[in-house]
């Protein structure tokens, strides 16, 4: 291969100089021999880098990948034009004493913290006050160890790079570019701290639902304990406090379970009709709508962890001592008092239209739940996608609440059922569910519809009072 | 870094152009600003290139990302080389007034329509017969605007590009390359028909095992319909439609379950014969075949969500009205008749087998549907993946064959189960997987095994007429 | 395009040549058209390389992708420089009479065995051996067909390369990379027979967890079949056997999950508490440890696997006749001998909560499965993955044994319980798990762990014996 034919070699000479006659020879220095360190130099070594070890003691250090070198800090930096900085930010001050062996080369910072805030500017800023020399980027921390050595994988692919040199970005990119990973310049130096929280955050996007589910489950709770257990207690004077480990607890997770499903279409809808109302998509939403929208598939996901919960503590129902129990002392009370109890269809009819109907929506459910895996949603087009989350989304939704409708019954007529004026709990569950469905069912009225669409395709319309207003 | 270590640098200049002296300076183009063209100008902004959006109105096209300049289009198209048409079909005709600022460029055609066959002609190739002076590819709309923004994962990784220009086209890859795309050329512009079409398509691989499925379903849902509920009604003269909700729903999801999973391994049972009957791996199976060997994955799939939903079903059995009040009635019969009943110690084998059975065939039918995910399936081997679908897959269908003929044992010995010389739906779904089965265990046998494995090796056979034919 | 503007394209030449000037017209040749060589052959169109195949027949061998050559191994070889060799290893021998024509050329070898340890040496090496004037290269055998075909996808990214030439890896790299591929160099030829051996692999980290798995459930299964089948058989005299199939299992199912999920938590607090004997983090774990930390996610999966097939077990118990019989049988007695029985409110609770506390810990358990998905784990911040898979398996673990010990309640204290001096098979699976627990909630102590995360920083912590050590 003549030397005109290396074009995708990895130009790692100082950024001043000038030698460029066999670029890739150079090697990539990597201060540190920490786990980052030792991934970092293994999955450069094998992507073709030469890689060499600055370490405190390069005798002690332990066990390093096969084919770098190791030596003084000092010795290391010289060599190359690249160096990788695996070191914690509370060491980074030996780095001074190297201030004329590092000017103008290229600190990558791959440092993280224990936890946020825990200093005033983000390491890679005071690594660049350090050494002001320096061409300090910010990169590769978002990986861990164990992805760089286990080869990148679908969401480790990405490396967020910033830094204050474009040159020295390109040079980071290439790099990484060579590992197999994708790069995203995130801007100057001072997104650093940015990318310095990214990896502490926790969750952040299932805070809300999971807030939201905590509360209504908390509610729910309290009203059904009241109302079922301290109302025995206190009217009737019996004590059936242990129906709150099982029977309380299947009473609210489907009641969380539905409300919460319906709430995943609900902000769907609201912005329907705020786009019809307005008359352009080309509004923002208000910020709470916006929040509300993003945090729709883990509200989801949630309704179906109480719905598999409802799922598990309904089939246990046969197993348990009081269901048992209650079964055999029926019988035996009705041998005694020679009674008999006729067979009534109707019930029949409900009783298993009733399951049969939370079955196949539970089903749906599970479809819902396994198609917003990542590998699965990646899998599918975006058609295909919205068609199983809002089609069979709502068909989910109507099954669950018809599943209900079915368990309810006319029992909402009878008033025993509202003990101290308190309807039972899955009364209150219909309300939402209820609501979504028949909004929806007006937003699927041929003339509503076709607005909505033109509105969604985003070039059709055009107010006449807005045309006015730039006419004028 | 000198001048000859940049050679990953985009060259956007004109095609015919020769100013390479800072290609990377040249901004890329973006018309439109909707969803889409605001997600690629935020991710070409993010992999370090100039953004240009070419707007209607400039100054009210709402928020667009940072770092990215607003023109007209006009002004904007005469700054770049690469023009992003991020705008619907309807509206291309503004372009023909852009011909002479557009003349030589390279148009990238992003847009998807809303339905097949809206159009006589692709959208690319009616942008070109507009701009024939322009170098149109058709790029980027397989792509949603949301995989844009938030990073390329898996599926989304690719990008297909045609179009009639090999330059054009080159130039359109390296940008995709840039953002962290794999791009693959699927040749001139008349291919734009296809890439269009492919967001639009809705589960098609689907299509087949579900018709199949549906198909199933119905005619064994219509036979233990007229087996059980309108003989009952006709011979007895007793209503015992309830039935349908639960009971009838419960014998026709295994059923179809069964029959569907033993049709995923026919295909390959019968490639096998098919190959040993022909001598070579070498012709092409029938189109039938081929389609349906396409589709086991599918296929298995459906099965394993019927097979869920017969667990489901069947583990409600105790819940429901009509079983808790037969229990109780045969109770009470029985005291009041005096009669007891002896502890069969066959049956209570016969009943825990046939669940145990069960259970561990459903276990590894979950096991087998939990191995068809993408991320888990792209994790194996090509022999770990083999192993598991197809090792395990025959066990699977072994133990809920077994678990069939345990649940029938010798009841289709007796008349009384064939109403209306109907066998039971039982009996019907036992012969496509017992065949399966019995196939199988032919093509296990030495001598036939060796043969297929030395055929699909494919080099060690050679057919002696063919031989001869080659020879004359 | 300017020609400098092209830097990207794979320079296909001959090493020693130097005709540079369209370097991306030379084809690539592909010996072989079985299904590997076709589907390379078709990848290598798709991403804009010629592709010449070499074929014993040329015009006999079938279906080849639109837009190939095919020709002779001769014609084929002399005009590419780099050539797919996609033929069993056993028709190498034709290579060696095409000596003149592949001197100096990139042979890319793509065979995988049938077997491990089929031949003496790497069908590379082998290979180079028979055409020593070749560059011989290692590569793609680790990709299916299949996956060529389809688009490189997730774990399908990587292609491992080895080969004595870097010029001739490079080229190889270069079309890899063209493809969409990420390139791992993992060295000279010599590691040729570890990447043949590679997709030859069955599931090589889950070995050891089966193992682990299959031997707990024998010594188990054994145990309680001696304690309950045998037992009632020798001095009752009775035969029970039949429990075997679904009451037994259900005894094993659980002790085995609850063992194994604790085993997974036991390296991590081993290593904890070494590492505080050690007082740092840099010396190796010995081997047995290492090996056991690595398998920890497979044995949580099994026992994922067993607490399933426990909680089938579990549901299907009121389904079982022989539960059904003694239910019956139990009223009848009830009703004859005129007894009542008095409903315990204590036995209520116990019940219930032990029945509770089961799910929750089910769900939980199920929840990390779920995070164990490689899409899912992927897609999780190394904060959140080690919260979820730390603190909430703790509590999974925590729960699950809480729900052990609510089953037990206070059988164990009954003499009755202790059949030849064998306790129940849940006092023994209780010993492991309570030992974990203790164990942890002595890592939490303050001052135990602020010394391991000291430690664990790695940084702080200096020993004063070694310190001496050094300095003499």
């Amino acid at each position: 291969m003549s030397k005109e034919g290396k074009p995708m070699s990895v130009c790692l000479h100082p950024l001043g100089g000038g030698a460029a006659a066999a670029p890739e020879r150079q090697p990539v220095c990597v201060f540190g021999t920490g786990d980052m360190g030792r991934s970092l130099g293994q999955r450069l070594l094998q992507t073709g880098h030469e890689v060499v070890y600055g370490s405190r003691r390069p005798l002690g250090c332990g066990p390093l990948p096969r084919g770098a070198q190791v030596m003084s800090y000092a010795a290391a930096s010289q060599l190359a034009s690249v160096v990788f900085v695996c070191v914690h930010r509370e060491h980074y001050g030996f780095m001074e004493t190297l201030g004329s062996q590092l000017d103008g080369k290229v600190l990558v910072d791959v440092s993280n913290n224990p936890e946020k805030n825990l200093y005033p500017e983000a390491n890679a800023a005071y690594l660049q006050s350090l050494l002001p020399g320096c061409h300090v980027v910010k990169a590769f921390n978002t990986l861990s160890a164990w992805s760089l050595q286990n080869g990148p994988s679908d969401a480790c692919r990405q490396v967020y790079v910033c830094g204050n040199s474009t040159e020295a970005k390109r040079a980071v990119a290439e790099v990484a570019t060579k590992m197999g990973l994708a790069v995203l310049d995130r801007g100057s130096l001072s997104a650093a701290q940015e990318l310095e929280d990214f990896p502490l955050q926790l969750f952040p996007e299932w805070r809300l639902p999971l807030q939201i589910a905590v509360g209504l489950a908390a509610f729910f709770f309290f009203y059904v304990v009241i109302r079922d257990v301290v109302y025995a207690y206190a009217v009737q004077g019996k004590d059936i406090s242990f129906r709150i480990m099982v029977s309380l607890a299947n009473k609210v997770c489907p009641i969380v379970s539905l409300i919460m499903l319906s709430l995943c279409y609900l902000p769907g809808i609201m912005a329907a009709f705020l786009q019809i109302y307005r008359g352009t998509k080309y509004k923002r939403f208000p910020d709470w709508l916006d929040r509300w929208m993003l945090c729709r598939k883990q509200l989801g996901l949630l309704a179906l962890g109480f719905a598999s919960l409802h799922v598990l503590y309904t089939l246990i129902i046969p197993i348990r001592y009081y269901v048992r129990f209650k079964g055999w002392d029926y019988v035996i009370t009705q041998v005694k008092e020679n009674q008999t109890s006729k067979f009534d269809t109707t019930v029949a009819w409900r009783s298993d239209s009733y399951l049969s109907v939370g079955i196949l929506g539970f089903g749906l459910y599970v479809l819902l739940g396994i198609t917003s895996l990542p590998s699965v949603s990646n899998a599918l087009s975006w058609r295909e996608f919205s068609y199983v989350q809002s089609k069979l989304g709502y068909l989910t939704l109507f099954l669950c609440t018809l599943h209900t409708y079915l368990y309810g019954w006319d029992r909402f007529l009878r008033p025993s059922t509202y003990k101290w004026y308190m309807p039972p709990g899955y009364v209150l569950s219909l309300a939402v569910p209820s609501a979504v469905l028949a909004l929806k069912l007006l937003l699927l009225l041929p003339c509503v519809d076709r607005t909505v669409t033109r509105i969604r395709r985003g070039w059709e319309r055009t107010d006449p009072e807005e045309e006015k207003t730039l006419l004028t």
